[in-house]
């Protein structure tokens, strides 16, 4: 598993000729899982680690970032994009939250998400649809990643660099990322591996244990997490995903949690093809 | 030709139950024409243009844009993104112009663009290859564009609108676009369509003169417009595109300008599969 995706890293960047890479770091396990690969590939002296907190970042994403870095050895640079976020509008969007604790941030925000009408928020993400609130509220969110996704080409093509994606096969397949945001890179490396599998590499690539052990979050609405808002485990998840590529029998499965899994493939059908509509492509 | 692209238009924003679309008006042909289309095909008041100038942006670029605006009768927002962009540190790239008359800063730049080594600048940037000056240039005018996406998306999400795309047949073939910038929409009503094809079909809509008569241009870079940097008029481009497109006798075409094109859609193949690399897709 490993060997082939450093290959591939290698291949790749030499093929469009590269002088290194960015990853943006987000404390989270694909992001760390990328980041060493790319020091097998190419040498760590030619991966740079982008952080890119903001204020809804929870408190630890700068520390457990800055730690992996550290860990792999690997030249980083910190960046706050709150002003940036600000001066976009997006802030305005939803009320400040830094001022209260983060606990009830998080509390506040999970309520909502469940009191959010058909209560099936992630659902209506994947499809762009609810009330006035919740628009506001996917505008609010997914600008955050596309920010990013600007910074990381600011600073690849003043080096000449290549900017890498962190997105794995389950986030693909089920929609779990932002469209003209994390999904857009140059170079995908873990785009075949479901999340599970992306824990096995971690452990193989020994990354720390506070990168592995913590819950998945995208890291971009206080208080959810990546289970959270799938309503099912990556466990399970992944499972199912695999028996219904390989078209295997689901008789041993939850049923609640293969119609579950069945909706977010429906609904994800519009973000997958990115939604891009081009007239004579049919 | 109106009619298909009002069809589709149509038929897109119905399929995907969007409420309206949103459109980056920049002064152009290309978004003009585009405008005009989806008010034929949704209605004027569900069109809302964008008009999203920055430091750089031509003097007329606002002007116009709000003057097609009116004339189309649609709603708009204005938003000066100078400041954004300036937070991103991309403005620290290239020194401030706004000091220096703008007939000078065109002079200047273009003088520096023909001075690139090489001197085929537009070929350096199809394939993301240059001096750190040069780098430093591409990261610094590219980013405006995928700024500019950040921005329709925010407005487009909380309104359920779709983003349209204004990038034509010329500009995708010979990659004359920003990835992850201009290219990144919901819906491409012309990219079907050659640059001169746009025209007539601007004449048939009766876009207005101030529009469809000045020089197109990218107004990212002062002084540099489409022609002075593909080295062609689209007069000429666009014929040989198509030729070489039906596989036509190319022997009455002037050999430079064939050896032109030819070599700038072989330089646009990286732009044009967007580059993104991903690991089992081969």
């Amino acid at each position: 598993m490993q060997k082939e995706c450093i290959d591939f890293i290698q291949k790749t960047i030499e093929k469009y000729d590269y002088d290194g890479c960015v990853i943006g770091i987000s404390g989270g396990v694909d992001s760390a899982v990328v980041a060493a690969l790319c020091c097998e590939a190419i040498g760590k002296e030619k991966v740079l680690g982008l952080l890119l907190p903001e204020r809804d970042s929870a408190k630890n994403t700068l520390n457990d970032s800055v730690d992996l870095c550290n860990h792999l050895g690997i030249p980083y640079k910190v960046k706050k994009i709150s002003k940036i976020l600000r001066k976009t509008g997006a802030y305005a969007l939803k009320p400040p939250a830094s001022i209260v604790p983060r606990k009830i941030q998080e509390k506040y925000v999970k309520d909502k998400w469940r009191d959010l009408p058909k209560e099936d928020t992630f659902i209506e993400d994947l499809e762009d649809r609810g009330n006035e609130e919740f628009l506001k509220g996917l505008a609010f969110y997914r600008i955050k990643h596309r920010i990013r996704m600007c910074l990381f080409y600011l600073e690849a093509e003043q080096r000449n660099y290549a900017v890498m994606g962190t997105t794995n096969k389950t986030e693909m397949l089920t929609g779990f990322y932002v469209k003209w945001g994390d999904d857009s890179t140059d170079i995908e490396p873990i785009m075949h591996l479901y999340k599970t599998q992306v824990y096995e590499l971690a452990r193989e690539l020994k990354i720390p244990d506070f990168i592995i052990s913590k819950p998945p979050s995208p890291d971009l609405i206080p208080g959810i997490t990546d289970e959270f808002a799938l309503k099912v485990k990556y466990k399970d998840l992944d499972r199912i995903l695999m028996k219904l590529q390989k078209n295997r029998d689901l008789d041993d499965e939850k049923p609640e949690d293969v119609q579950r899994v069945k909706q977010i493939l429906k609904a994800a059908e519009k973000r997958k093809i990115r939604n891009l509509n081009v007239l004579g492509d049919d």
